[in-house]
């Protein structure tokens, strides 16, 4: 019986554990330099005496890490930030706020209030992202729950019930039901050459019902789990009807709720109150003058003994020598800043490839989106606006900042569009998932990171992005993350990292460059 | 082939929905009567001239709903309460409070802050209780998010792992990725006769490969969902071990995942900032000195026209006359209270059963559970204390107040021990999660309804709870919705509805009996 299913089929995940831990890609090492410092295990001594000057280039959170604690261990910083705001792509909009986005210069016209403002970048924090959450506990920033799913949040595909938006919540029920119901019969039909003993199999049916809230007989016959029509407190609520897999079926996103809250966007998120740039204006607060802005790097030298860096500012020309230098310069942008890299150092960089990615919001007149039992949470859209989010915060005011497109990937989508373009395709599709939309929102804002001043381009990836991790690659990120010859000069960010785009990353990068620094400090004492 | 799965077998699943919209269960009818009659909808006369004297008995939810609507409409009400605090079951512990149990009168001695409360009774405002989040909108009540799942937060059970704790996203990874592989197995190996098109199956199998997170030949070899053992961010993460699932089938727990977050205590939730009574006290601000507190109803004597009520106030029996009276007062209490109701409604009144429940809760002297990457969520006992809760808010201050037990449905076990039996219980179980738990907590509180001074159990049931409503339940339940003979007198709360123990429910009652009690006066002018 060849398509039987033999018990030693699954004896692995019946009784085996892999013998030791096992690494998820292929060509992986563990460097020799500490990977997994955290603040609290940064112990950096003090500065060798006159070589405590450092010069940090670029005033995103990598770069605000090193200044903040090189500063604590005494060293003499200046941070260079070539634009008149720090944080890069931690970037909160807000009343006033010019947003640079070059041929596209925009002022955010949104009512003045705390909670009217829009993250358009990075935007959650992930409960495991223990060095970001000790800054913030360090420097005082204020923390609240952020939730990526909500079951009454929409689904909309054109391809699905000829358009129609489901609930979250609806489809991931009916998904789930059919799916259990299926598992059950081709459980209970399958030549599985009695691989389970009569209490395993129980034990394993019980799961599948609860799994599809199937009926005694094993059967989907809807669930209150998809929300009631009406009803369900002073008398038996009347179910939904069930929507055919067929309908389904016909949609490339059923698949969204197992995926698409797992891992850095599963539960439990948090936000910063106020905004996410609250983590950047923690740096700056404790940093004070040592941030200069409007100060474009125009040039760097390494030398044996350290390195100078000439910038502009006012117009002026200006030039500053340190005994180290940390750079989270955008790659495609230092590329083209003159420098003395040795050719392999700047390959490295230069490999490097950058992730698309688009947002916009609007202000909303009215937070017609809690009339519709959602607070929080996306809705899912299978168009190039991807994804709305409704804002956590803010609850029950009048107004609201609702993200209206989130375009990860494919971001040159509306990249090169006009404003007026942009603002039509958030439109259009908004109404259909809030037939209201359009006399509902107002005042638009995009951010294409492609066309952003001084960044133009989201976060650093190495090969494809997802996976196609190489040896080459490897040898390619190995050598931009150590220092240049010397050990004056590290650079730094989510570009050196394998995990691009989180601020996590950005500060271990960080981190591993201050342990490396530090530890040839103390032992060669150069 | 008598086990094979035919096409028609699906033919529902497929391509119908059921014809119309199906009953949850049997037995129901939907009454004449408005149902769903929400805050918007409610639009109440003013009193018809001498008949706008109002009695409200229990300051619980339903009850200062109706004072307040009556109130907005121009009637004269008091609300009449036993203890010396409104809310009945919605009740926080904070600094100074006196816990009212019988026999285990306690004082909360935790630190006086903002964050530092225990909500005893409701805790959490799914967001489809429009009524309820009306009324917070209208009272100004300001809310926050509210989680329940955390994938970093805990299952522990004796019979499991030898009991060892595992992170909800470990276990529920790991009976997705095995539930998976097996179900693309059986889906492969089963003589299902041919039910689904090339196109069809590749689509369910792309869906079984997305939920347990497959690798190319479906099989499950472990997720990252499952959290790194280290790294991700320098380095390729290294992944947990796969558990192996005889192991995790030791324990009932394992579908937890799958129903723990559904429907009203799925995503998303919320609670007032500052404490659940938030809710009642801006009802109380609203309906100022309406409330009379320490005011026990001695006597309720229904007439022709109105009723008259008795009751104790600083040791002196008073009465009171009104044309309408609304009463919350518990069903089980309301019956040894002398009265002359028909015996029908009284017989409907005894026949309400009460939910146990048992919550305890400590101040920990750090917040521990944020080392281990736990913000808000819950940890899921095998063991009476159930459930331990990690607050969502105060992230990152010095101290805060965990709930270390909420027993529902078998709260006798706690009601019957001594504080220091319950005491010991928490912390003997909660170290099994958390090794430093008895260290680091400190200043108990429990609460066991069934003991709670003027309460003396918590939510009204019908039937056996879950299920289990008969013909001779509805004829009870729709006997003691209806007002007393004349229309002058009205039950009113959670024991008045379908789904016990949900605010959402209370407020149903009481505006189903404004709905009433408003159309009577209008047709009838009684």
């Amino acid at each position: 019986m060849s398509n039987s299913v033999s018990r030693r089929e699954f004896m692995n995940l019946l009784g085996a554990t892999f013998g030791t831990n096992a690494l998820i890609q292929m060509g992986s090492a563990l460097s020799l330099m500490p990977t997994t410092a955290s603040a609290a295990s940064l112990s950096l001594a003090a500065p060798i005496a006159g070589k405590g000057k450092v010069l940090v280039l670029g005033a995103g959170i990598s770069g605000l890490t090193v200044a903040w604690e090189l500063t604590k261990a005494g060293y003499d910083c200046t941070v260079l930030e070539a634009s008149n705001r720090a944080g890069g792509r931690v970037m909160t909009v807000r009343s006033g706020d010019v947003v640079d986005e070059i041929g596209n210069n925009q002022v955010c016209e949104w009512d003045n209030e705390p909670h009217m403002y829009f993250n358009a970048g990075a935007a959650r924090i992930p409960s495991t992202h223990r060095n970001l959450l000790g800054y913030c506990k360090e420097l005082g920033v204020e923390l609240e729950m952020f939730i990526n799913e909500s079951k009454t949040a929409y689904v909309q595909d054109d391809a699905m019930l000829g358009g129609a938006r489901i609930r979250n919540g609806e489809m991931s029920t009916n998904v789930r039901g059919f799916l259990a119901e299926l598992f059950a019969k081709c459980y209970t039909s399958a030549q599985l050459d009695q691989p389970f003993s009569d209490t395993e199999s129980e034990k394993i049916l019980g799961l599948i019902s609860q799994f599809g809230d199937l009926n005694e007989n094993m059967l989907y016959k809807g669930s209150s789990r998809a929300g009631y029509v009406s009803g369900g407190f002073l008398d038996h609520g009347i179910q939904k009807d069930m929507v055919a897999f067929k309908k389904l079926m016909e949609s490339q996103m059923l698949g969204l709720s197992f995926t698409a809250n797992e891992g850095e966007t599963g539960p439990m998120l948090m936000q910063p109150v106020g905004g996410m740039d609250m983590v950047i204006k923690g740096f700056t607060r404790a940093l004070g003058d040592k941030v200069v802005y409007k100060a474009p790097v125009t040039g760097i030298t390494l030398k044996d003994d350290g390195v100078d860096v000439s910038f502009e500012r006012d117009g002026v020309r200006q030039s500053i020598s340190a005994d180290y230098c940390f750079n989270c310069i955008p790659s495609h942008l230092m590329t083209g800043i003159p420098n003395n890299y040795p050719s392999d150092y700047f390959e490295s960089m230069s490999s490097i490839k950058r992730g698309e990615a688009y947002k916009s919001a609007f202000q909303a007149k009215k937070r017609f989106w809690e009339d519709e039992d959602i607070y929080g949470g996306i809705s899912w859209i299978n168009a190039p606006i991807q994804q709305i989010w409704y804002p956590p915060h803010g609850i029950h005011k009048a107004k609201g900042v609702i993200l209206a497109a989130y375009n990860f990937g494919g971001g040159m989508h509306f990249t090169k569009m006009s404003q007026a373009q942009r603002v039509e395709a958030a439109l259009a599709q908004g109404e259909k998932l809030h037939p209201n939309y359009r006399e509902m929102v107002e005042k638009p804002i995009t951010i294409a990171w492609h066309r952003m001043n001084h960044m133009l381009g989201c976060s650093g990836r190495w090969g494809s992005g997802f996976g196609g991790w190489t040896d080459e690659i490897q040898t390619l990120f190995d050598r931009l993350q150590q220092p240049t010859p010397g050990g004056r000069h590290y650079f730094i960010g989510d570009q050196v990292s394998y995990h691009g785009a989180w601020q996590e990353s950005a500060i271990a990068s960080a981190h591993w460059a201050l342990a490396d620094m530090d530890l040839r400090a103390r032992n060669m004492g150069v």
